[in-house]
């Protein structure tokens, strides 16, 4: 399915017509509007005009189009922020408040805000929640962006203190928990607390990572209220929102999502790949790099209570935001499309119709352009929706994994708190551990500790800071492989360090004690010595001693310090320090040879991704790639030979190694 | 004519009398006094001591100097500051007040500030506003530097609004203006618009252009009003202001400059050369780039209403602001002095007399020493001056150009506002094609839009992001040729894109559409073929559809992408990209060969300046340089081999092309 | 003697007798208590709860341990802060208020802060002054740390007016020693004075430097205040304090140290080894760099008025407070001791006992782990404390050095307030001149320009800028050889030029003029040529005029501009620009062959450190060093064959020059 982002507000009323019958002409079949409208439904408080998006509304259902309705709360317009200038967030690195003039100019901890956001939700929900013509709702628009779930305001501060006080009760036991005596930080009441903000030098590490829970948590109320606001007002629609990629929320993402239909990932790879990967990425200019949009839209798929998600937002062309903004190369556009079906999103809806000559993503391409001519990717979405639509069996195909990723934004958290080295990057660790899988062709679901991992054979942990005693226990129930990764079972889920030293809860079963942290600049690396190869130790090492009951075993070592690089048995692979590439990828294709996981290892920028019975195979690279494999037969598109930025789709009765 | 810029207050009055007679002496017939000098005018509010003052401008005039008075304002007093705290100005990055303790510390918005600048300038030019002693007056002291054009005061938000309000008329025709229906940004009333700081993200693109345009136009507010203020006083004597270049001011310059009876340039090469060609060009350490204070003085020449300059402060030898300040190489402070009349100064002013011992500048070379002995430069100054005064006909030539580069303040704001790239620098981009136009030995004049075109064979227009209608309507009517960079035209007056997309008003002239940039970082270039040979394409590129019935060939390809690097005809080249100096230089060379402009290719450090009927040969490499042409006997200064840091300049009954 | 740092308040009263009896037998002496402990001494305002300190003393004690105490005013508790908000301190970049949750979060300036501080103290000495079992007492602890030495605040305002009154008496005296009438920054009044801070551009010179003598001497005032109210109620107990590096504190150091019975220092090779070097010096990642951890030991037995030192915080594995904390290689640890005991030191002590499971040393290591296992040292450190216990002749010998170097921490103020070239560091350049010494084998003690020179045969000023009158006489007194580094004698006590230009009071006595500075990039360097070999000069060049009667003469070139590289004669060696590390190796080689010093050159990363009749030579680099020289009888301790990271100790009846 498809769909496109809509803002009947920002276009004369004359031409909405046209624009609902061409987007279905084009085989659009969901159109989303309202987000950021607000000071058009309410231009003044109380006064409401729903008239325009009542006429909206019609004109894209009489085209044949279903519509998303998002809540516009991501923008309270200007009289209400000058109403209640306590609803703008304060800037937790400067102090400056954060002004009007953009968007999500507003603080999770002011009261006022929540309920007026909910107010306008209700409104809107009450008037559009029963009209079939109306298939769901998004809530918000991209929470978490631009740093904006904490907010160092004295809401927040006032917040903070009562959400301590509903978590420790007593003061002691905040005393207790945040290990206070250090540093005579000791509290002899919650009003003393204050945000962890603007410090002498480094502040609590439990503080702060209690102020980032609760900051989540304010979201996450504010979500919730939201959701269920929606959801008692409305019949028959589904609710969504819209996400950005996980490590950019500050929020506990699958605690986010929990109450939605489905989630939505906002797709945005040349943007994010200059961000996360500049300037090391430059060859994926065009492309973005092959596996970081694959990683952030499985890893929506995980958030997803229902496993069910969309693409709301799909970059059509050129986007705006980031530092520099490269054209796609030609074809990109139809590859990110089939691989986000290939990962199981059920709908990709393109960001937007229509570029728009003025405001702050007057850059931003569309399917159309300004002039309402066809932009330059117009004839590629429009043969992209046509093809998709001839193969109804590939968007049905299921996603079925045998592996898991066990992620989590508080693993993020104490590597962010924890300053032992500022080298040490959790989306880089994570990231690299996904890269590896696939480029080993080995389809992967991201799981968080509290996941059933019953169908899983392999379970990775490439940074499980703090797993909990019930994570134990299900590791012990299990017969899985896990690996896991430095820094694993470092702390406990206060930010200490486990009594009885890492890997706390895990000891008796794994058998060894890391000692210490060893962490390194780049430019002082260590060789690991494996299987008579030789491989890279970098930047954070877990000195580990071996107790002699271990039911593990060293198989790598690290030169020049003699301590164990890898130990393992047939249950467990403990990597203790990050490493290259290439140690990860003999690593795991050991481990898979062991479980009988089937894989396609492949070399440069060609990807397998096995959806049910079909295998997508991906070109990323700027050469055509042949396929020695397969009969002609089995094509369900394309053929042996895939130029550059394509793909073929292969039928396979099942998952074959054959490559 | 030679100046100096001479503080009496800062030395005992014993000294004055040798003071001035030794400039006089040295061939110095004009010494400017008095910036800077509030304190000791005012010591206390409204007690005024002038008694110094006169006697200092009496004892210069009796050596037979002609003085130039600034007014103080530059650096209000305490005493002042304490009375009307608000006078300071704002950090617009941080919020914070900028305190008392250097200079500059106001803010235009401050009515309060701007009446008491008034008052204290009144009060000036009452005293000697017809003293023959004094022949004119300068403004301040170089208006916009150290980022003082703008502030984030409560003052600036008040003016805003008011200026807004004039501007726009309704709070609907600002809705409209700004596309405000983004982002729910509408306002319903002038006193909600605040200044555009401190946002969740980036803020509104037009709200930030205007804001821009409002605090230029209370820095010119001001400034008017202090030359209308002087000259409503003073008889027979000139009003001038010393700029710093261009693109530090953030104000309009043609506005600010358009009343001066000439314009003045503060020259300090190696202090600039620091700054902004920082560290690429550390080969012109001890001499700046050959191009960069030629770059300046002649934007400044193109300033002035009347065509005439002043370098109002020339560098005399070490200074001490830039990170890191290198000794001038030897005969650069000459080469400098006459590079200045090259380009048509009327006087070279040198910044300062005598090295002070104390304050913020006491590393800042004199053209004497604390001690008063002479500097390290004192000979090579004093042989400057009794050189140049042998020649009255090289001051008196003029400067005559058939070529024109269209720059203008606002043309920098769009590129600074718009981040579609912050690897694009619009300063960088204006100087390369100036930079290539001296190599060819093809002199220019600055010019703003709204400039007579009439004399010019070849307009140039390397960033030109919104030109007029009237701009436009002028193109149509002259026969010059015109080149257009990339982003030409691809902005309305607003801060939108074109309702028809880029190049907006010119697309049915020139025949072609923008379909979006391509913006990518320094690592990803891609070539440009064009004449057999090969060149580079970076950073920026305009994706160029072209029309079927376009008046343009496509010229130049980029390769890869298989669009126009160039596109021509008789009258326009249309560069699409950013490229390497090499395809400039012969692109440029190829039209002035159609044009028959003179051209004088150079290599290296040699500059060709054509002044008059006399040709400057400047040598700013460390080499000597040998002119294969020319009979000796048309030199008028230097001879064929022309020594490193040295220059020769011929008289040549017109240009004639021969190198 | 060896000592630990010991928080009884963090653990289990179960365990103190434990801890106290392993120290014992692990051969510790001294426990040192207390630091960061207000809030379990005083948990309300008001209600002091000594009883835990009580009995954690009698344990100790009855262990045989001798106690140090530490005033806990490093972390003023919650309750305090609360009580008197205006305690904290505010940041000099931002003036935002710096909170509590960390550490030092008090402004000197607090009046209130200093009578609380000065309370708990004579609370805490009342209590234990006369407690035989207390045997000293530490003073706050590393004052200055966190850039906690200058405040922002109203406090600090009022009292900075109250200090220049105090300093200048008459606001004219102010004016004239800051000159403050260029930029018409005349005072009428000093409550018109501000701090130096939030300028529109850079503040004036004198004004800066004033602030930070200011700022130095609340900080002096408070720690002498201390100093006093412990001996008033104390009997036969030492007062010391543990000091950061002396570039770290912005305090003058030897003022700050001048009432105490000896001086300690925190010792942390490798976070400091990360911060100043990073990153060049990653070959000594595990090691740090062979000479800065000497620099700084050195540096701090300078300060100390007794010539006495202690270790007062040793590094005994990983620490946490670095960008990436690498483990110490193995035998550093004791290496370190060793060479802290080869410089004089009396006793070492380790920080910490106990690693922490809390709090934010949490990573940080100590003797023992989280889990009261041994630390990865604990054997290394047993064994070495045992070692050291057998050579008590090691420790009783003197250190007894004929070379002195200049230091002083104006020196380093004058450098970086005046930003000439920001490329020019203070800390650098005194730390090569150190380096280069230690490189020759050369003994070298740190005075300031009040120090006795009697001892001396060679004094340097690596970088004395503003050397007083007193010291112009005594260096004229003494038949020492003198070696000046570039900006000697630049300025005068105010930050002004010297009215006869540098070298000021010296002109006479070295017979030149420097004409200027001549500051440069790195990428910017000329050779110099000396005796034959080749050099190079950058970053900054005294240009030197010689007098025609000057006693020196010109022993160096700088190529290119054919200046003075080094100025000589048998008083004197003046070198006029920073150089490579070669040049004074060669330079300083010729000067102690005049003067008869001896030296053992080294290569690489061996260093030999003379102390009364032994020889220290340690081997920082990972191969093992073959001595060719000294008998085998003559090993004190190890061998001819040093392995890596190991060391050898030499009875030599007197230094040899043997190697």
């Amino acid at each position: 399915m498809f769909g496109v982002c809509y803002y009947p507000e920002h276009w004369p009323e004359k031409m909405w017509a046209d624009d609902a019958a061409e987007m279905k002409k084009l085989g659009i079949e969901w159109v989303r509007i309202g987000d950021f409208s607000w000071s058009r439904i309410e231009p003044i408080a109380g006064q409401y005009d729903f008239a325009w998006m009542d006429r909206a509304i019609d004109t894209l259902a009489e085209a044949g189009l279903k519509i998303i309705i998002c809540t516009p709360t991501a923008t309270p317009p200007k009289w209400l922020i000058d109403l209640h200038p306590d609803i703008l967030p304060v800037d937790i690195k400067t102090g400056q408040t954060r002004g009007f003039g953009s968007r999500r100019h507003y603080d999770f901890s002011s009261d006022i805000y929540v309920e007026a956001a909910m107010k306008i939700t209700e409104v809107m929900v009450k008037r559009y929640g029963t009209n079939h013509k109306v298939s769901g709702w998004q809530t918000d628009n991209e929470i978490g962006c631009h740093d904006t779930t904490q907010s160092g305001s004295a809401n927040a501060k006032a917040k903070f203190q009562v959400w301590l006080k509903n978590k420790y009760k007593t003061i002691e036991a905040l005393n207790e928990a945040w290990g206070t005596v250090f540093w005579s930080m000791e509290y002899n009441d919650f009003e003393q607390v204050e945000l962890p903000l603007y410090g002498v030098t480094e502040m609590g590490l439990s503080h702060q990572l209690d102020y980032r829970r609760f900051s989540s948590d304010m979201a996450i109320a504010f979500h919730d209220k939201m959701v269920n606001t929606i959801r008692e007002h409305c019949k028959n629609q589904f609710v969504t929102h819209n996400m950005i990629p996980m490590c950019d929320t500050q929020i506990d993402n699958f605690k986010l999502t929990k109450d939605l239909d489905f989630v939505a990932y906002d797709s945005y790879p040349l943007g994010r790949n200059a961000e996360v990967l500049n300037p090391s990425s430059f060859e994926h200019m065009r492309t973005g790099h092959p596996d970081l949009n694959a990683y952030f839209i499985e890893q929506t798929r995980g958030l997803s209570p229902t496993g069910r998600f969309w693409i709301m937002e799909q970059q059509p062309g050129v986007v705006n935001w980031a530092n520099y903004n490269p054209m796609p190369a030609k074809g990109m556009v139809r590859l990110w499309t089939w691989e986000a079906f290939a990962h199981g999103a059920e709908c990709v809806s393109f960001f937007r119709w229509r570029q728009l000559p003025f405001g702050q993503e007057q850059m931003h391409a569309g399917i159309k352009m300004v002039n309402n001519q066809p932009s330059l990717f117009y004839n590629e979405i429009a043969a992209t929706i046509s093809e998709v639509a001839k193969h109804p069996e590939l968007l049905s195909a299921k996603v079925d994994n045998k592996v898991a990723l066990v992620t989590g934004t508080e693993n993020q958290w104490f590597c962010e708190i924890e300053t032992q080295s500022t080298l040490y990057k959790h989306l880089q660790t994570e990231f690299q551990y996904y890269r590896v899988l696939q480029q080993l062709g080995i389809g992967v679901d991201f799981i968080d500790e509290t996941s059933d991992i019953s169908q899983y054979q392999l379970i990775i942990c490439p940074a499980s800071i703090a797993p909990s005693d019930d994570f134990c226990k299900k590791v012990t129930s299990t017969n899985a492989h896990f690996v896991l990764g430095p820094r694993f079972a470092s702390k406990t889920k206060n930010l200490h360090l486990p009594h009885n030293m890492p890997p706390g809860v895990f000891a008796e079963q794994l058998g060894y004690t890391v000692m210490t942290a060893d962490t390194t600049p780049v430019s002082h690396q260590h060789n690991i010595h494996y299987n008579g190869k030789t491989y890279t130790s970098h930047t954070w090492r877990d000195i580990i001693q071996l107790h002699h009951n271990s039911p593990l075993k060293i198989t790598a070592k690290i030169e020049g310090l003699k301590k164990a690089a890898m130990l393992q048995n047939d249950r467990f692979t403990v990597i203790t320090s990050l490493t290259d590439d290439k140690f990860l990828v003999d690593v795991f294709k050991e481990i898979a040879a062991k479980l009988d996981l089937p894989l396609n290892e492949t070399f440069g920028d060609i990807r397998f991704k096995q959806k049910g019975n079909y295998l997508f195979v991906l070109n990323y690279s700027n050469q055509p790639y042949q396929l020695d494999c397969f009969e002609s037969e089995q094509y369900v598109l394309g053929s042996k030979l895939i130029p550059a930025h394509d793909l073929a789709i292969i039928k396979t009765s099942e998952f074959e190694e054959q490559l």
